[in-house]
């Protein structure tokens, strides 16, 4: 399906999206590129991408699939780098969790080249980082949301969508706002808050005594504050006006479980209680089966 | 070890202790008592228990050992209905997630017969319930804490780490109050911010749209937010003064980090994210492995 990958950013994501796109036989070679020369040299020594590039430019060169996976303030300054290499046969995408500010950015960066754009967020991750978690499978089953805008070119689309298709994730398009306003309930406020919840419990004397207490219940709800806390900033600050607005209502609901507890109103508290409870039992992920091979 | 387990309370905690009990070979015969006759009867079906009383009192009866494993509102009661069966050789536990409420709840219910009684909290659950679910490994390399007083029998509380130390449990001790201060912080709270979550989102009017779009990480977050109302009514309830307490912490946090993103100060959100993200990497459930069968 593609001749050449051309990636920036070896991490966890533009590695896994490396060892995906190979191991589903849809790209040929891949030239990756990361700031530190040494992960693009360990990217290379894993076998996750075929060669490595000096420059994002460089690894652009010659590519008809480019991927940008590096955080999200570091995309307008990544597409400026390589505007003058990008053609409208080339499929240029981002992997990033806010849309609005990267579509201002390749806007701003690519011009009258921003028809090759199409912005991306697959709905996947892990709460560890780096190259070495790459993995084949990150992206199975997994849904895209892909937000292009009147100026995408119905061409590079369509690529988009037949590429994610074949490896097997559900493809979805949305509006970047439609986009950043759900996120910011579903990915973006949770995140916040387990950071949150491990900082005050750390910032306390005995924090590290309840820490040793903890169980399961507590494992899962703060895996996702071990994640990348560079990415996270970024997400957080380009969609902020969004995931202050969850914060604000996420308060006030909060604010009146409080308020219940204190005054001893346990019918009210189980009511709440109860309405989330079967709200979060019959709440399914949706995912997709992964193509037959 | 026991002749016969009287089992207050048929739901997955107790159904699960009785089914670990068998497993262990730790017990010769389990009489349950549920206050649905038809929990009581499906319990006994299932072979969980082998005979069904009719009343919590009738469970006790014979018994040398007794658990009770109700919602913490209903112990003052249940440990009433049982007071005049229960003897000085009798071991009888609890299985609650508060403690302070329960200690008191046996002193008031029991009188001097009160050193039979040790407090238990298995650092275990699941966010589904009911019998339907009970599972012989559910304590298995699990933590329990025992929260006895000075009025608890010797002869009990040996015989209580003993029986929990042969299901595979960790057993430590500490007092009512320390273990209520502690579970407040990395249990209640958890526990409340994910209901409050799901709450928030679902009262939205495109909350339905937003939730077909969450992934992974907020799967694991919202986890627990499917536990049982009425036994998270009666944890909120039972240790209000420490899990508001905590609440309050958590929101000073939470404001700070919500004051740094209005700003766009970065870099102190980065330094946060990163220390949050460092402790929770830097953390592991403590966890026991199951004795040599």
């Amino acid at each position: 399906m593609f001749e050449q990958l051309g990636l920036i950013g070896c991490g966890l994501m533009g590695g896994s999206f490396a060892l995906a796109l190979k191991k589903a036989g849809l790209v040929k070679r891949v030239v990756g590129y990361s700031k530190s020369p040494s992960t693009t040299e360990s990217a290379r020594q894993m076998g996750i991408i075929d060669v490595g590039a000096p420059s994002a430019l460089l690894a652009v060169s010659g590519a008809d699939l480019v991927v940008i996976a590096v955080p999200v303030s570091a995309s307008e300054a990544t597409l400026r780098s390589i505007k003058q290499l990008v053609t409208p046969n080339m499929l240029i995408m981002d992997v990033g969790s806010t849309k609005r500010e990267v579509v201002d950015a390749a806007r701003a960066a690519l011009g009258e080249r921003v028809g090759s754009f199409v912005p991306a967020h697959p709905i996947t991750g892990r709460e560890v980082s780096g190259i070495e978690h790459a993995n084949a499978d990150l992206y199975t089953g997994r849904q895209v949301i892909l937000t292009p805008t009147e100026r995408t070119l119905t061409a590079q689309l369509d690529k988009a969508v037949a590429m994610w298709g074949a490896l097997g994730c559900g493809v979805q398009q949305m509006s970047p706002d439609a986009h950043d306003a759900a996120f910011a309930s579903v990915s973006h406020l949770p995140h916040l808050l387990a950071f949150a919840l491990i900082s005050s419990i750390s910032s306390q004397e005995k924090g590290r005594e309840f820490l040793t207490l903890a169980g399961p219940g507590f494992r899962d709800f703060t895996r996702i504050a071990a994640s990348d806390p560079i990415i996270w900033r970024d997400i957080m600050m380009t969609n902020r006006r969004e995931l202050l607005a969850q914060t604000d209502l996420f308060k006030r609901t909060l604010a009146q479980l409080e308020s219940m507890i204190l005054s001893g109103n346990g019918d009210a508290l189980e009511e709440v209680l109860k309405l989330a409870s079967k709200a979060r039992t019959r709440w399914h992920m949706t995912s997709h089966k992964p193509p037959k091979h």
